[in-house]
């Protein structure tokens, strides 16, 4: 049993965990451990958003970018996933993972002139970064051996962590939680740039990534997925889409991963930008929403017990507000971070 | 919005609270409020235990404890409630309430005495003392106008309180954690005195009372709460009883509050020992069983919104070992805290 806090980020505590040292989780799980000098992590999502069946401008900006992400600075890994939005625009996401800032900023600045910089026919186009300090940043993973998102990048897995399978295991696993309570600092801001909008976000602010991968399962667990985990989800993800704000979830979607050949394939992951890791805690545990995924989950895998297919993680970081880069082109006013925004200026 | 740590009670904190100091709970919720005088508060309860039906000894028993809680020193508040355990006996338990320990101590010892000194024809005979400070104990009502168990005692209510409808809410409303961890200290011991057996605990071992009360629900909402809400408690409890040595519950007993005329009422109540605040956190939390009680709870309560009819409140204490009084007399070996150190002795 380790900490999910890696050794060198061990720090003297201002802060206690929230459960005693003794704690044993009822199963396993596992973190993404990065090389220990790796001090930054980047992960950089750029949408794609259009009306209808897909513009040739946006089968030419898909195309774009996976150029670029091949070229020389690119990501040590991406990945690319689709959802319809609750303004019924398509939206597809290219999402670049890298442990090295330098060579991102070499690679970013081109290629954000070239993805927000110009108009395209028919589509809108938007950039998400995050880069935060490996301090300010956490994941968790069902078992060991297939990473997705940023743990892809890392190189390896923990072996058992102690800091999961209790509320406030995530604020435990991020290291900065030892001193600091990262509480949300200010407001998000519209910056108009010409036809770019920028979003000028808070401190603190955090994002998940949290998917599933039910491509290992069989006939009947897949069917125990599908029919009675999935729906549940579905209408959590929906109601963090339709009616987050409220409750301090600025955006959400719910991806589906697309495969090299551009087909939807059997993972998926909700992606969500939120005022605090507060407002996520507390959505988490208390929200009927996903009280309701929480206990659907729990019936599954307690029937299934350790022979669940079912592969589940996450990813969560709290940025400061000088590492974050929100910009939008031509996206209708409730896309991603703009939402926040434009809610706000009513 | 106050806090639920009484003003007198708040002190420089070395840990922190669960929630930022913006939180603001989706619902209300109440504590007793005692006289800032009271320094601490007794909960004692008198149990008698046997197989079918009753003994005249029991009766008898009955009797005398309702007339020494009504004589000189007695409680100021008392109530009586039954269950069958899990060896089959019948148990009732007469709960007495003080909030003046000199009282409560020139009352109990010719009282104790009286109730575990002598076999009695055909039952067995229980006392279980916890005399806290009011610093490491905490109550809460989801409405402030009918008190129940300790609260009883305290002669008023308070306004609407911040620190509740979260996990770890519990822990946050005693006044103790503002500095402590209450971690459990050693572990129960039996000490034999002739026919009595008395169990030394430990420091920071853990009592929860949890009610419901629904004699004020309608016709709908009364079989929403029968058919709906308490098969998943009772499945809960029964697990509790039985199974829940191995995850730090020393012993449960759902209890059917019993009304004047020794009739079964329209409330009910949980009342369990537990090893460390810390399990009964891990089993409220993440324990199958809990979680689809608060699913349940959760769902019943977003159906009924405002309008439910149903009471609910709890009392936990988190005590030092000389806070504490187990004693037995001629009662089976699992009965109560016995059940610990029979089952640690093998």
């Amino acid at each position: 049993m380790e900490s999910a806090i890696p050794a060198h980020l061990a720090t003297a505590r201002t802060r206690h965990k929230r459960v005693p040292d003794d704690y044993q989780p009822p199963y396993p799980s596992f973190v993404a451990r990065y090389r220990p000098g790796v001090r930054r992590v980047v992960m950089a999502y750029f949408g794609v958003q259009y009306r209808g069946t897909a513009p040739v401008a946006a089968t030419e900006a898909l195309a774009e970018i996976a150029e670029r992400f091949a070229a020389a600075g690119g990501p040590s890994h991406w990945d690319r996933a689709r959802y319809l939005d609750q303004a019924g625009h398509e939206t597809i996401v290219s999402v670049g993972y890298w442990d090295d800032i330098a060579r991102f900023d070499a690679w970013f600045e081109p290629v954000r002139e070239s993805w927000t910089g110009k108009a395209r026919e028919g589509i809108g186009t938007f950039i998400e970064v995050l880069r935060p300090t490996v301090a300010r940043h956490e994941t968790l993973f069902s078992s060991p051996d297939r990473a997705e998102g940023v743990a892809a990048i890392a190189g390896g897995m923990s072996g058992e962590v102690q800091e999961h399978a209790y509320w406030g295991g995530m604020r435990d696993r991020i290291p900065l939680s030892q001193t600091d309570p990262m509480s949300p600092g200010g407001h998000p801001e519209l910056i108009r740039d010409g036809a770019r909008l920028r979003v000028k976000a808070q401190d603190n602010l955090c994002l998940i990534r949290s998917g599933q991968d039910w491509s290992d399962t069989e006939a009947s667990e897949r069917k125990l997925y599908l029919d009675d985990v999935e729906p549940v989800l579905r209408e959590g993800m929906d109601f963090l889409r339709d009616d987050g704000l409220a409750i301090g979830c600025y955006a959400n979607r719910y991806m589906q991963v697309l495969q090299a050949d551009g087909s939807v394939g059997e993972k998926s992951y909700g992606q969500s930008w939120w005022k605090s890791l507060a407002a996520l805690e507390r959505w988490a545990e208390s929200h009927p929403t996903h009280v309701k995924i929480f206990g659907a989950a729990m019936k599954y895998l307690s029937t299934l017990g350790p022979s669940a297919k079912l592969r589940l993680y996450h990813e969560v970081t709290v940025a400061e507000a000088d590492e974050q880069f929100f910009e939008y082109r031509d996206c209708h006013p409730r896309t991603g971070m703009l939402a926040t925004v434009e809610t706000l200026k009513v």
